[in-house]
């Protein structure tokens, strides 16, 4: 076992730390320090002498033993260092920048979100922004189409979300670029370095105007996976998702499913049936994921089903305390996974728990478990085959 | 007014003579002969001695001073012998040959149908058989896709219904024909010449080797009203309907929505956002009145998704008897405007007079007069706000 760094205090560079522990998308990590705040959840992560209660001691050691082996070499002072030389930032959750919009991926929402360039500007892409993704073998006529969506909307002044690839992607950025309008790259790897390396020049000028973003610290290099993960921070920052052309199976077309699953309205632009790269729009389509657009009025109408729901939540969001900790809202002296499935149990009301094994991304058996512990020690209690909160 | 032509008690001429009295879609004709038979309402027609009761004259003489200046000079026995002499036919509802998926029309049914070529054929398009229909302004794309789809569902041996128009129509039909497959072109006119001349071979050839049908006796010309009434006889034909090109307005849109309120499958084939052409597949599809369909595949699973219930209907009922007239059913003495009235009442249990309106196509006030007098006669009874037939 490595030696633990040195404490940390600062939520947000504690929330750097966790992006660096658990990979994308790790959803035990997520709820944990959603559940106990990034400082205090670093902190538990480094008690060698914590003793889990008795029976749910195994789930708890294996995250452990991922993410403590992390520990070693950990210094997010120095990350954050690296990313302000390259004039960039770190936003945290309670970062009053934070894009809110992030809340709707639940336990698989990002630690912390680097940023270069304008830092405000990714959590205004759920205001009517729309993300523009494609195939990177797109045709003349996919980027003919692409480029008109994207001039358009980004000439509203909407923002324009995409992946920074070849392709339709690199045609959604130019366009916005080209008619002064804002847009962000998200990338699947650190911000230190430009991917692909062919867009170093198209993503400087996006950090220059608009924002290059990553929830992945400087140095970390973009996998195959680390795109697919990457694809739901696409899919979670915008109102709304337009596939222009994609083949069957694509990256493409994984935007697409975290855009609907996210209830984000999805549009496909329809081609030749002739043509590949139209072929994981059509099947789009036929799945009913998604609603044909054919120009950006079309686009307009699907963000305008979002309603202004969206907006209003995220003025809502915004209200609430800087301090990243939850903390004093649960019960002391809960172990961790008790304190998540604590947090997963609403406010008010009863729940299923099934609907706790969904929002807290535990498995079933080990949500059994806590909740029983939680009503044993009288914070929880049966109601009917529901669960609800014993209030202090 | 003209001097009637002589009594017609052949129910096959008698149907010939309405297609000729009433336009197509002549929703009280279809009622009234359906209410009747053919016979009967002729023979109801010619009676000028004929008095409605009272409150009741005002629609049915409106209704016989359009129908009666047609009896001038009307022939029906020479119009049969007109299509006899070229090789054709004509088909009224008792025929066993009738093509049964006409009753899905309702009172929009067609009187009779004109054949040249496979007098069975259009009553085979029900199972399984697809209208392709589009652009007359196709595209070579639109060419190129309508001529694979009719080629391969053809040569499954499911019969390609189409109208014969220049464009995708001709391509429909010429796919068929190059793979000895089963093709139906529904005419807008009579059958006496082939319209557009210009596709006088072309129609020649189908009338050989599959079927040119028509609603309309020899002499009658085509017009744009004929043309949208044709439409909703392809749609109503076929299992499932293909658009695969078709402007934003245009005759075709109007085939696919009869398709959709007849309970068929619509497809509708994508093509570039930038084509004109494609602009009502595209509008279909945003409208959710049609499915993406890309290629003879899956129009084979839109098809399937009308199930076995069409083909089962049918053999049902064909096992009906060959007479026409169900008149039997109706108790006798009844005014026109009563028979189909109660003849629109369900056999077993009641029916909202709303429902009734819908069945019989008759306004909404003769409806509610119509039953209050069955009532009076004791035909039919109150039960709730829905009335039923008294069984005597």
């Amino acid at each position: 076992m490595a030696e633990p760094t040195a404490d940390v205090e600062d939520p947000r560079l504690a929330a750097v730390a966790w992006a660096r522990l658990a990979e994308p998308g790790d959803e035990l990590a997520v709820g944990l320090v959603a559940a106990l705040g990034p400082v205090a959840a670093l902190a538990w992560l480094r008690r060698e002498a914590w003793d889990p209660p008795a029976g749910e001691r195994e789930p708890w050691e294996r995250a452990r033993a991922r993410w403590r082996p992390r520990l070693d070499g950990l210094d997010p002072a120095r990350e954050l260092a690296q990313i302000t030389r390259l004039g960039g930032t770190v936003l945290h959750p309670a970062d009053r920048r934070w894009p809110r919009a992030f809340d709707d991926l639940g336990p698989r929402a990002p630690q912390c979100l680097w940023v270069r360039g304008d830092p405000e500007l990714a959590a205004h892409a759920i205001e009517g922004g729309v993300a523009i993704v494609g195939a990177r073998a797109a045709t003349p006529y996919g980027e003919h189409v692409a480029f008109e969506l994207a001039a358009a909307l980004a000439g509203d002044g909407r923002v324009v979300v995409s992946g920074g690839a070849y392709g339709i992607d690199a045609v959604a950025h130019r366009a916005s670029l080209a008619v002064n309008g804002p847009t962000v790259a998200v990338m699947a790897g650190g911000l230190d370095r430009f991917y692909p390396t062919g867009h170093t020049e198209l993503l400087t000028r996006v950090a220059r105007e608009g924002a290059v973003v990553s929830e992945l610290g400087p140095g970390s290099a973009p996998s195959r996976s680390r795109f697919l993960t990457r694809n739901r921070l696409i899919a979670a920052l915008a109102a709304a998702c337009v596939v222009v052309e994609a083949g069957w199976r694509s990256g493409t077309m994984s935007t697409a499913q975290h855009a609907a699953r996210l209830l984000r309205p999805v549009g496909a632009v329809p081609g030749p049936v002739t043509s590949a790269s139209s072929a994981g729009c059509h099947r789009l389509l036929r799945e009913q994921l998604a609603v044909c657009v054919t120009d950006a009025e079309e686009v307009r109408e699907l963000v305008a089903e979002l309603g202004p729901a969206a907006t209003a939540g995220m003025e809502r969001d915004r209200e609430r305390d800087d301090s990243a900790v939850r903390l004093d809202d649960v019960p002391p002296g809960l172990a961790p996974r008790e304190a998540l499935v604590w947090e997963a149990l609403p406010a008010r009301g009863a729940a299923h728990p099934d609907s706790v094994v969904r929002v807290c991304g535990l498995a079933h058996g080990e949500v059994l478990a806590a909740l029983g512990l939680l009503e044993l020690r009288g914070h929880a209690v049966r109601d009917g085959d529901r669960v609800r909160r014993v209030a202090r």
